[in-house]
């Protein structure tokens, strides 16, 4: 069943109207009917099951069968990645790692970047995309954008990993050990981190990983590394 | 260094007009100057070291400085998927996909496809762009589009997988014991594959696997599969 997304939808509401986005692609898309169930989340973990009154194009409105909130027990990964100069390729990261599970992202301003400015509505509007296509109750929290030096000077989780291109002492990410717990993982932009970039996240302890073999775009190394960090997990978990 | 692309080029070519897209590429937005190096690939595995004699943007000349056949030396991964009705996302996973590491693309027509047709020249286009981009020397093997039905009756390798988002004995990719064969993965169109089709498949004995606990558009299927097998090969060969 699809996913709906209110934001201000709570445990207790008996009853909800959706906004005009939503109520359009429910009548004239999905072409629901009254009386067909809908399933709705607030992106904090709530799974709001209702009913539906009412299938106006502008203001559908359902009426609450049960509502339960979740727990959130997804491990956090939380990227930091220089957005790339096109807007689709930055879109397209944010959409997938969304989907394969991703729980904070912070843009980052680098010595190479060319995009040092994003819109956070348009970027929301992608996460919520991918939170309702792969049917998950916690949307990625998403940071402002911030600075490589400031970003540096904040506080990181034990686990901080770096992935750049130039030649250094890299660890293929199935070697770095237990991943169950907060991982943060900073991807360069285009022209990748500068000498003095990398060297500032070595010193602060990051370490250097290496994705493959291959020469990856910013925005695949992104979502590669998402799928890694998945991967590694599962294989961990049934051990 | 940037890797060009010219399919008729040989080992024992002395000099290389490059076409017209590649040669303005150069000299309007690379800004190469004579004297310069540039390498080339035929994508069969070639690997061509040149001087550029002219920077003429219709008709960049280079001569040989030295040339090397690689040997192909990358484990097979076949992916049959059915396109995507959005070409943007189609499009996408192809990119992504070579440059992760793929051999063999086979476009599927299923039950539930709404694309039924693709455009081969496209899609080529689309495997140099992430050739090039990733720097490898072998490009992808695009079959021609063809029915689930007609696909069943092909020659499979020994590991044949099918992702699919019913309920079925699936089987964690990491799970799957050895990886360095040849594989292929099956991944269905945005209304997956119809029951009989999974039957069909099953019947054919392909492994229904999960690709993890959220459910994926079609064509992040893809590039998980493709990032999750590069992962376990890795891990496979470091052990």
């Amino acid at each position: 069943m699809e996913l709906f997304y209110n934001e201000n939808l709570h445990l207790n509401d008996e009853s909800l109207n959706l906004g005009p986005d939503e109520s359009r692609h429910l009548s004239k898309v999905l072409r629901k009917e009254v009386g067909e169930k809908i399933r709705v989340t607030n992106g904090h973990g709530l799974e709001w099951n209702g009913e539906l009154i009412s299938t106006d194009s502008r203001k559908a409105t359902a009426k609450k069968k049960e509502a339960v909130l979740h727990q959130n027990k997804i491990l956090p990964l939380h990227i930091a990645i220089a957005p790339t100069k096109s807007n689709d390729r930055l879109e397209w990261f944010l959409e997938k790692a969304t989907e394969i599970g991703i729980t904070e992202i912070t843009p980052l301003v680098c010595y190479h970047s060319e995009r040092k400015s994003i819109k956070p509505e348009r970027i929301n509007k992608i996460l919520v995309r991918g939170l309702k296509q792969s049917v998950q109750y916690f949307l990625p929290k998403l940071n402002p954008m911030i600075s490589f030096e400031e970003f540096m000077k904040s506080n990181h989780p034990q686990i901080k990993l770096l992935a750049h291109c130039q030649n250094g002492n890299k660890t293929p990410m199935h070697k770095l050990g237990n991943l169950n717990k907060e991982i943060l993982i900073m991807i360069g932009p285009e022209g990748d981190f500068s000498n003095q970039e990398i060297k500032a996240a070595l010193n602060n302890s990051f370490i250097e990983i290496t994705l493959g073999v291959n020469r990856l775009r910013s925005e695949t190394a992104g979502i590669v590394a998402c799928s890694k960090v998945a991967t590694l997990r599962e294989i961990s978990k049934t051990k």
